[in-house]
C-alpha cells in the first residue's frame, strides 16, 4: 500500500521489548523537522492515563517537535511514578532533534497499572532516532508500533493542491481494536499534515471531526483511559496561512481522513463478523440522534442478533426507545441493509429469508432508522457482538 | 417450596397455546375476593406494550379484582388493535369473577410485534377460571405461566404479625431472564398482599421499593418494552388502616419480598455462570452510586472477565471513571469477594491465583467499590456474560 508523506515529517518505529515474547514493534517516534502546531483530542473517562495528562496540558499550542508513542503497557492508574515517567520518554524523544521535553508529546497504549519499563523505553527512543526517515517504511513501521490487539495497520493519506499552487498532504495513523486484551486502552490516531494551522483553529478543526468520526464509533462502549487523538501541523508544504477556501478543503480532508480511520477501528475490533453502521435521520438534533444511535450500537442484544444474521428488528426499536430521548412512536420507520422493516410504528410484512441472508452474505450491516422530530441525522459505526469476543475477554488472562 | 398465601386472592395457570409447540402453561389469573387496591411502577422504554400502556393510565386505584397475565406474545408494537386485545383480556379476566373491565390489569411477556391469538386467550381465561383456587398450587401454576426463558420460577412471601394481632401476608411472583429469545420483553412481578392500602401509599412504597430492588439489576441494560411491577392490597388480613408502626414494617416487608425476588433475575439470566453483586460506597447522591453500579453492571467488558474468573480490577476502575459522576481518582478503592486490589486510586499487590479461584469457585461475584464523596451507597446486581449468552441470542432464530 502506497501513501503519500506529508513534508517535514520522519518517523520510525522499532522494538524494544514492552511487549513481552514477542518481537513485534512497541516504540514509534514521529518528528517534525520545523515546529509545529498540535492540537489534541482526549479520552472523556475520569480515570484517564499520565500521557493523556501531559498531551492535555500543553495542546493546543505551536512549537512541538516529536511525538512518541508505545504499545504493551498504557502507562494508566499508575500515579506520580507513571507522571514522571511521561514526562521522562517526551523528553528522550525530543532530545533526539535537540529539542526541550515540553516540545514533545506521549501516547501509551496497553495494560493497565503497570509501570513502564523505563530503560527499555530509552533504548527504545534512541534506536528509533537512528532510523529516522522519511519513508513509507518509516511510516509503516511508527503504525505498527503502535498497534496492541490491532490485526491491521490503520493508516490513510489525502493531498490537495491549494490556491497557491503548493500540495498539501494529511497523513494519519491510528490504532484500537476495542478494550479486547485484559486492561488494555484503545485507541490512538496521530494525524500529520503539512499545511499551516494556527493552534486554535487547529484544535476548533479537530474536535469537530472527532466528534463526528472518532466519538461516533463504538466496539462495546467503554471509553478507555488513554483515547487520543493528535493533529500536528507544521507548515513544510506551505507555510503561509491559509486562505478562506483551502482552509475549508483542508477541514473537508481532515474529515474524510479521520472517517475512514474511524471506520476502521471497529471494523477490527476482536471476533467482528460484522460492521454495523447505524444511520438515524430526523431527530430535533444532532445530540438526541447521537444517543439513539449509540444507544442501538452498544445493545448487546442488537449485536447478537446481527452475528446471528437475524433480522430483529424489534429489539432497534426498542433500544431507540430507551436512549432517554423524546419522540412520536407511532411515526418510527427502519430499514436494514435497504429493506423496510417497519414503519408508522408498527411492523411491515417482510421476506425473512431475504434479509437474513442480506446478513449474511456481507460483511457490513446498515441500519436506517427515520424519526420526524427534526432534520438532524447522524452515522455511527459498531460491531457485531460475537462468541469469539466473549471468549478472547473471558479467556486472556485465566 | 412451601409459601404462605395472602387472604382473600385465588389463582391458577394454565396452557392454551399462545406459546407454540409446548404444554407450558402460558395463561395466569390472580383474582381478589375483595376489592383490591393496586400500584404499578412500569418501563421507562418509549416504546411500551399495550398493557403497560392500560396499567399505567388505571394505577394507583381501587376496586380491582382480577390481574390476568400471559407468555408467549408481549403484545408490544402491536398498535390500535393491541390496545383493544389487551381491553379485551381485562374484560374477559373481570367476568370470572362478576367485575367489569376496568376492575382488571393485565400482564404480557413474549414475542414483540405479533398480535395475541385472542381465541386461545378467551379459552385460557375461561380454562383458568375453572381451577381459580386459594391453594399453593394454584400460586405456583400462576407463576409458572408468567414464564419465558425462566429456567426456575420465581416466588417469595413473608408474614408479620400486625399491632392488632392480625396477620398480614405478602407474596410475590415474577419472571424475567434477560431479553433472551428474540424480541423478548422482560420482567414482570405481580405482589399480593391481605393488608389495607390506600392507592396513594401503595403506590409511593412500591415505587420506592421498586427503586431499590427491580431498578438495580440488569442483564444486559436493555429495558424492555413490557416490564411492569403490580402490587395488591386487598385488606382481607385486616381491612384496617395501618398504624404507623405497621405501616413501616409492612413497607419493609415489601422490600425484602422486592429485594429476594429482584436478586432471582440475574441469578436466573440466560447461560449465567456468575451473579455478580456491585456495591459502590461513599458518594454525595444515591443518584452518583447508582449511575456508576449500573455502568459497572452493564460493562461488557466486566462481565466477560468475571465469567473468565479474571480479577481486572481496571475494567472495573475505567467503568466507573466513564458513568459521568465526578470523583477523586486518588480516593478510590476496590474489593473483590473481600480481597483488596485497588486503594488511593492505585494498584494493590495481590495473590492473583487466590482471588482467581475465589471468583472461579463462587456462584456470586462481590464487587465493593469505595469512594470519598459522601455517604451515599448503592447494591445493583447483575449476571456475568458468557459465550452461551451470545449463542442463545444471536442462533435463536436464524
Amino acid at each position: 500500500m502506497s501513501i503519500q508523506l506529508p513534508q517535514g515529517y520522519r518517523f520510525a518505529g522499532v522494538h524494544c521489548g514492552v511487549k513481552p515474547n514477542t518481537t513485534k514493534r512497541d516504540v514509534a517516534l514521529v518528528v517534525s523537522e520545523r515546529d509545529a502546531v498540535a492540537a489534541g483530542v482526549y479520552t472523556q473517562n475520569l480515570v484517564c492515563g499520565a500521557p493523556v495528562q501531559l498531551d492535555r496540558a500543553r495542546t493546543p499550542a505551536a512549537g512541538f517537535r516529536a511525538v512518541v508513542t508505545n504499545s504493551g503497557v498504557a502507562n494508566a492508574c499508575t500515579g506520580e511514578e507513571g507522571l514522571k515517567n511521561a514526562e521522562q520518554m517526551a523528553v528522550w524523544a525530543a532530545q533526539t532533534v535537540g529539542a526541550a521535553g515540553q516540545q514533545a508529546l506521549v501516547l501509551s497504549t496497553g495494560v493497565i497499572g503497570i509501570q513502564l519499563p523505563m530503560e527499555r523505553i530509552e533504548e527504545g527512543i534512541r534506536a528509533a532516532a537512528a532510523q529516522l526517515a522519511a519513508t513509507e517504511e518509516g511510516f509503516h513501521n511508527a503504525a505498527h508500533a503502535m498497534m496492541t490487539t490491532d490485526t491491521k495497520e490503520k493508516v490513510v493519506s489525502k493531498s490537495f493542491i491549494n490556491s497557491r499552487g503548493k500540495t498539501i498532504t494529511l497523513a494519519g495513523m491510528c490504532k484500537g481494536a476495542a478494550m479486547i486484551g485484559p486492561n488494555m486502552a484503545t485507541m490512538l490516531c496521530v494525524l500529520m499534515t503539512d499545511a499551516a494551522l494556527d493552534p486554535a483553529d487547529a484544535q476548533a478543526m479537530l474536535k469537530h471531526c472527532a466528534d463526528e468520526t472518532f466519538n461516533c464509533i463504538s466496539v462495546e462502549g467503554h471509553t478507555s483511559t488513554s483515547d487520543s487523538v493528535l493533529l500536528l501541523a507544521n507548515g513544510a508544504g506551505d507555510d503561509q496561512p491559509m486562505e478562506e477556501d483551502d482552509r475549508n478543503r483542508f477541514a473537508d480532508l481532515l474529515l474524510l481522513v479521520c472517517s475512514e480511520l474511524a471506520r476502521m477501528i471497529p471494523n477490527d475490533g476482536e471476533g467482528v463478523s460484522h460492521l454495523i453502521t447505524v444511520n438515524v435521520y430526523g431527530l430535533a438534533t444532532r445530540e438526541d440522534a447521537k444517543a439513539i444511535a449509540r444507544t442501538v450500537a452498544n445493545d448487546v442484544l442488537v449485536k447478537t442478533a446481527i452475528c446471528g444474521a437475524d433480522p430483529n428488528w424489534g429489539r432497534i426499536v426498542s433500544a431507540a426507545g430507551r436512549a432517554g430521548v423524546p419522540f412520536d412512536t407511532k411515526k418510527v420507520a427502519l430499514k436494514i441493509n435497504g429493506h423496510l422493516l417497519y414503519k408508522d410504528g408498527a411492523p411491515v410484512e417482510f421476506d425473512k429469508p431475504l434479509v437474513t441472508e442480506a446478513i449474511r452474505s456481507q460483511r457490513e450491516t446498515v441500519f436506517q432508522l427515520f424519526f420526524e422530530e427534526g432534520d438532524e441525522a447522524i452515522r455511527f459505526w459498531t460491531s457485531d457482538l460475537t462468541p469469539e469476543y466473549v471468549h478472547m475477554n473471558a479467556d486472556y488472562t485465566t
